[in-house]
């Protein structure tokens, strides 16, 4: 099995509900690092997994639709605790979504799965794993 | 499929025995960087794998108990190699006793795994990965 | 010259004032990695440049009084750009009052300065250097 | 299942073929830092997965044979895209060859795989997993 | 003095002539982590030490009139020895130059200092540092 | 001014005396990576500050004759606390040795200081600087 990384970055607001959360329950923030891997069983006829260049662009445009914004205020995480693990899984997703409709090339349909690493800090990180 | 890291650190002197391991027969040391992942297939009711504050305290009661010490001298180590990998089992069991103990939370009795790296320097690290 | 560094981190939201500042001007947010130094020209009686227990213990109070918050809302920053640079001269400032003050120990008033570092992310990051 | 990794590093030239690659058709570098993981179910009679040593010393032979070179210039790679995935793959097949001769012991027989990373930047790497 | 450090990275083709350099003498390559730090003895009106975007955007367009070249057939180089401190020195210069023509705004003319590391590899890497 | 950096690592025993150490009086050990930095004002006729092979092989010298040992039995260090700090200086200290012995080269008598840098762990570490 191959796999490709990119890392890209995004600087975000949010607060969490419940006990568990202690000080976190209030509103701050956080600079995660976004490592994106894409697995593939056998490479292509260029010899690559997935054009880096196009990987590199599709993680830009996934992080750049949530970078510099307080995530309390989207809708689309409305109720919803956007812990690191979870914000792993919407990345991770979304990824999954543009490898899907083509955007990561012709070839990335042939990719074999998706993971997402968030790290919060230098002592603490976060991974969603998924098949495509 | 759910992960989340907690990074602590442990200072200890040993020594080994057998050719295999040359100078490092001698009385000497490491700082191990001690990274801690517990996986779940699922995210619980709060939206996490487990509460990385929980997490963060019961790795550091387990590196507190070896930290600062002379392993050659522990009893639970007698007469036994506290190799990087074996050290990395140590911890990963002794977080597992943890979970089903429930020091972790209730939640945790659904994690799936735990894999325990421990980094001996910028060049080697050794891990052991377990179900739960 | 002797230095001492010990490293902590703090979780923060906050919002720019300035065109220059383009979309952080919305309320975001940043993990800071945060590097205190401290500098000495010879070593003490014990053969170091500061008790590294109590540099920590220091530090992570410097740091408490920040973390977790949003920083827009701080009556300390009203009116005030909360730059990665601005908040380094904030911790060092506030670790060199703490020196003068003797929380680092006695000998800690033979400093001859302090360095703070913030990573707000793995390609970005600022600092402030001051005497003592 | 345990795992033991050693980090080497590789200086070398190349260029690639297709457009996919844009700028990096022409002839350019890289610097890789190469992690190699051996993987085992259990530890040997010294409680260890492999001779970190001997792990060390067959990684440098494997590395040493591709360092300071234009890998256009190889004939082993004559025709071929030299991608860093690809790379791996070389990489973790010579070290298994090396395994499967008895280079790295007796007992690295019993390895069940090899993990080899490369990392060309650090926001870049890619990986090639392989039994034994 | 307040610092603010920006990081690209570079990937080049090149050659050493000297027997000190030893297998460097042959056609290879590197990655460069290239880290930029501007320094500035007091903030501006803004709270800064420099538009960190202006400073992001001005390291990549230097990095990128480097990036993806064999610079043993750069005129600029010709004859030189392209070692890792010299190319500190030409980022560091071409910096310089855009602070003095103003692409780093006109606050920037109130910098006191550049420094420019290159870091080769994880265990290697070279910095030059200038006044303004 | 320039300067280049190598980096090494070493792996010891060694206990402190007195109150401010806590748990750090009972015998344990580190793992240092040690960063050596030579500092010089003009590039020398290859362009370079000193040949890094030279460096890293007399680096390698110094933290070899500490390495894989314990710091309490070594006669250089009898009723010495060898702190972080303290260890930083007598590595450059041996570095400033070998450079005035000529066997950095005699172009190594150019050089203008030397800084070692040891990190204990990922949040501690210690430097001495001092002139040639």
């Amino acid at each position: 099995m191959f796999g490709i990384t990119v890392r890209d970055h995004l600087m975000i607001a949010h607060s969490f509900h419940g006990e568990v959360f202690g000080p976190a329950q209030r509103l701050h923030g956080a600079t995660f690092l976004v490592d994106a891997t894409f697995r593939r069983e056998h490479l292509d006829a260029d010899n690559i997994v997935v054009d880096i260049g196009l990987a590199t662009r599709e993680l830009a445009a996934v992080v750049g639709a949530l970078n510099y914004r307080n995530l309390d205020n989207e809708p689309d995480f409305a109720g919803v605790n956007t812990s690191t693990e979870f914000l792993a899984k919407v990345i991770a997703d979304r990824l999954a979504d543009r490898v899907h409709r083509g955007t990561l090339g012709e070839g990335a349909r042939e990719l074999a799965g998706i993971t997402v690493t968030l790290h919060e800090s230098h002592v603490a990180w976060a991974s969603h794993e998924r098949a495509l």
